[in-house]
């Protein structure tokens, strides 16, 4: 399966000390080594880097490691192909643009016999099931809301039907952003924990890395990581339940709900943890 | 002004050696210094890189200064601002979905007293008049052939019209490419080389550098370098007119014209070499 990486923040801060945990699982800690990418909101602009290389060697990830991003919304995803070749068009995360503003999303899981409709507004450029859905979701909000963004209690619930709909094809823990929240849904298996003061020391589980947070963060800050798997080893993360979701914004979780997954689907869920 | 830099090619090339000389414009031989960007097509996926950093010195320039990545078509743009501040999201190029293929535009102009009416299906998200052009540019090719993509020969008709039409607000040097063609248009300031067998050496203007291409190409290679100035000082850069639109495919101009600029336009245009 693929693992998906995400981080919502008060105040603008880098993520190279998690991506940097998270990288290693691309080809070195764990078998994640089909591509990679991860996308950083800045104020309105986003940058994505992708890359097909395994992100413990690619030039890209070397990068991102160096480069301190300051970002208050980040989406990062390791990819072990199961559905669409390992292609760069294939590669999370994917964006595109609604109601002027870039939205990000990244998947892992595995959608079966799902060929959503779609009506040409969004079309997916590469061969996944998790960039369909992506489209899917982004068309649902567009016929619900029209050409205005809509508030983002409005868009919670939106967010909360169109996934409701998803979750009947199989595995589906994704991330999507528009830079201002963050959303998270969990299937199968996604954890996070919310950083804040005072804080405290934080050691990797996949490199020999400490960084102590008190140092670099001030009050204030409050920085929620959101991980397939839990990335140090010294502290305690919330397991998210199958079928949660979670609305971020400026790092706390704003809103939640649990969209009950279909029984059958749960069966399989529980045999099957794949990723496009 | 900006400058814009673009490449097509018939095989999948790297464009490290002209992007070396670019970039050192962007602060260092030049003053284009307030960001810039880069696009690469491999296959139908685009990597963006953008960076409100300079890029004589941004490590986002300098890992591409070192990471062959190997495309057809690239599009790369060093921002001198005059409209929309220096933020990152106003850095071109632009990225969009049309026809379940990315499109990527970088602009050197001005337009005055512009402000389309864009219907929402492409809303811009910096506060340029190139992005907004953009997105006009993507209206009205979908308005004209829905959800279906045009032949190359009708795609090229459509983009010159349009083109027509936002030549009435001032300078409009621009790059558009789908990954498949790459069109080239000139209000004021283009040139362009074609190198094909037998390749030759090149020496850059803006570093002591020199690549010989007879080494690093073969028979059956075409590589189309368009370029707001020429970057080397030992081969022959064809100035495009003004007016002058080219579709490049595979490192060949495949179609042409020229569109007239208005008269008043034209003695504005050479007053006013400016760049949003």
């Amino acid at each position: 399966m693929c693992q998906l990486l995400g981080m919502s923040c008060a105040t603008p801060t880098d993520i190279t000390f998690s991506f940097t945990g998270f990288a290693a699982r691309g080809g070195q800690t764990d078998h994640h080594a089909d591509g990679f990418g991860v996308a950083f909101f800045e104020n309105k602009a986003c940058r994505l880097f992708i890359d097909n290389a395994p992100s413990c060697r690619s030039p890209v990830a070397e990068l991102i490691k160096r480069y301190p991003i300051k970002s208050k919304n980040v989406i990062a995803h390791i990819r072990k192909a199961t559905q669409g070749s390992i292609e760069l068009e294939n590669c999370h995360p994917f964006m595109r643009e609604l109601w002027g503003r870039h939205w990000i999303f990244a998947h892992n899981g595995d959608l079966k016999d799902y060929s959503p409709t779609l009506d040409g507004q969004y079309r997916p450029v590469g061969g996944t099931d998790s960039e369909a859905a992506f489209c899917q979701i982004l068309q649902g909000l567009r016929r619900r809301f029209g050409y205005e963004a809509p508030s983002n209690a409005q868009l919670f619930d939106a967010v909360e039907s169109l996934t409701r709909e998803l979750t009947h094809y199989g595995v589906f823990n994704f991330l999507i952003s528009n830079g201002r929240v963050l959303f998270a849904h969990c299937s199968t298996n996604l954890h996070y924990i919310v950083r804040k003061w005072p804080f405290n020391k934080a050691h990797l589980l996949d490199a020999d890395m400490t960084v102590d947070f008190s140092q670099t963060n001030r009050q204030g800050d409050c920085v929620a990581v959101i991980a397939t798997k839990p990335l140090t080893d010294n502290e305690t993360w919330t397991r998210l339940d199958a079928g949660q979701l979670i609305m971020f914004e400026n790092g706390l979780a704003a809103r939640q709900t649990v969209i009950p997954i279909p029984e059958a689907v749960q069966r399989k869920n529980a045999e099957n943890l794949a990723c496009a």
